[in-house]
């Protein structure tokens, strides 16, 4: 029982990902297809990493994630395959699976080279259907990883933005996420946080927080929690905090602890 | 071979949706998912409640249905599941499931308190990965609903808008529902139609129906017939009756009988 | 193994496609239903036909795909399936199949009448719940063509748009389909292109071609390829040539041979 799942930005209404899905099962008919979503903003090589890091370990460790936001396909950028503990990734190595390699030591990487694996011709703009989706297939079927190319040991990464300690005791963040309802996903983990909870400056405002779920606040207002990804995030309930705040991603955000 | 359906206002830019298959694959790798849409207007509980009062009847009885729109998630609002003679249902308690509760009498319900079959940590803003999930997939491998909590028999549910009828023979109803294609579906149900036809009366407008087809009409006509959900509905031959009216969900409609 | 795949204009916002997954596994649990895809421009019958285009190839033959874009629903347009070498197709018969026939020569095709593989009552809105959901999942169990229906030979079909050659060796061509990443896919085949380039005129801009891939050009810069359906596309690296050229479907481009 083979899952693979399917990350991009070709979005829902052209033939992209059809096409992928149609190599997949003409390789392996007995693989589950499963999407994580495909409406990444166009070549938002950050932002697919950063959806990827939450959902892939909800997946069975077997599982082959295939992640296509390629915005230099038919460059000299190399086309991947890496195992972890946590699952198997195939994508281009533009650093989509930097959040991977961070949370998931050990892992091996593969250049692919193998074009016994790819299908034939290879179009020089969608690798997803004719390098990736056909990989990721095989991997399906039992292939091993060493059969589809050479070790790799320096796969392109991007830093992990991390929250700046000041002297006095408080912290500059950034916005790391805007999601679909507008909550702001900072990059500050639970962890970070003093336990006597922490007034929050962004774009002007001061919130105090953490709440414990949007329910404690009123329509309208900005509030702080700790979000189902484990940061620090802004939202309003029932609203958008994105649009209240007239915020976008990298935004700075000011923690201090309370009192 | 179970079968789960997801309907969600998650949207496809996240991975919120992509997160919750993995749940329920990492229960039951047998698991069939499949989408009703995720789609649904961010946090609108009435328009998810229609959504999948249109779908779920369409599936095998057995089938197991998950409906995460749930603004009041960290709350005191309970989460439960609900056995019926046409599916059971998984989902916030709040009155999402009240076109499922009056049209399939005889269901139980129970309030989902046992945690064992959640995922830990939960999480204060999406059950819809931690509770949910994981339940509907238990629920797919065999456990019973009483396993999962008490039995509760005091459901939130709203009242499924009726027309109102008047003395001199007319009905006053609203617009239930508006889809993407701006067809506005009345709260007018097939069997309250007069047999002679009616005279429609929205927005300063009166059409003459219920025609038997779109294609009864002229392209940019407003035309009123009984749509596939078994209301009046108001079109636009390849057009948007919302947009050529400008009424919204809730806008008042007159219906006299013809001649 | 009975692969069937959907591709309509019913959007993810309602529960249309839900209600056909529905219908689908109610009579064939054992088919996996992928989808190609569902956010087709509403009632864009040669646009659903393109896309279609771009994938039904990459599944495997026996793969039955259920297109429903129809504009005549309720009319006298009539329903229909098609065999052919590369695959099963169950469709209104309004022109979404015309590359099929054209690629597909040998075809067998039936107008669908057989009301016992129908859902019951059939409304006069949605036959891709009650007609062609049902329909696609009787041949998935094995229902032969010849079951459904008699046989035509004069399914709809529209002239696929082909370059006008000019006395003086250049070509006029129009843009057939733009995607969601402004890419502007030209009615120009592969093989129509001399060896030594081409200049390519389109709204007041010259463009050279056709460049090996994206990585090729700068950013904002509208350049030529050959894109991944085989015909000749502009498009900018990280941008969308449909933005700046500002040209819709139809626009012409005309292409002279370089030097």
């Amino acid at each position: 029982m083979a899952v693979i799942t399917l990350l991009t930005d070709f979005g829902t209404s052209d033939g992209y990902v059809g096409a992928m899905r149609g190599v997949i099962v003409g390789i392996n008919p007995q693989a589950t297809v499963l999407d994580i979503c495909h409406d990444i903003t166009a070549q938002d090589v950050p932002g697919a990493a950063f959806v990827l890091s939450t959902a892939y370990r909800y997946y069975p460790p077997d599982t082959i994630h295939l992640v296509v936001v390629d915005p230099g396909v038919g460059s000299s950028r190399r086309a991947i395959a890496v195992r972890t503990q946590r699952g198997l990734f195939v994508a281009p190595d533009n650093g989509v699976l930097s959040y991977v390699y961070a949370r998931e030591p050990g892992f091996e990487a593969v250049q692919l080279t193998e074009q016994r694996y790819w299908l034939s011709p290879v179009s020089d703009t969608f690798h997803g259907r004719d390098v990736f989706a056909p990989v990721a297939a095989h991997l399906s079927l039992g292939v091993q990883l060493c059969e589809l190319g050479p070790a790799i040991d320096d796969p392109q990464r991007f830093a992990l933005s991390e929250p700046e300690a000041r002297s006095d005791g408080s912290m500059v963040g950034q916005i790391l996420y805007i999601d679909r309802f507008g909550n702001l996903v900072t990059n500050v983990r639970r962890d970070l946080l003093p336990a006597g909870g922490v007034s929050i400056h962004i774009a002007g405002q001061t919130v105090n927080g953490p709440l414990a779920a949007y329910a404690g606040a009123k329509d309208g207002e900005v509030l702080a929690l700790v979000g189902s990804h484990g940061y620090l995030e802004l939202a309003v309930r029932n609203g958008s905090a994105a649009q209240v705040l007239g915020v976008v991603r990298g935004a700075e955000v000011r923690i201090q602890p309370s009192g």
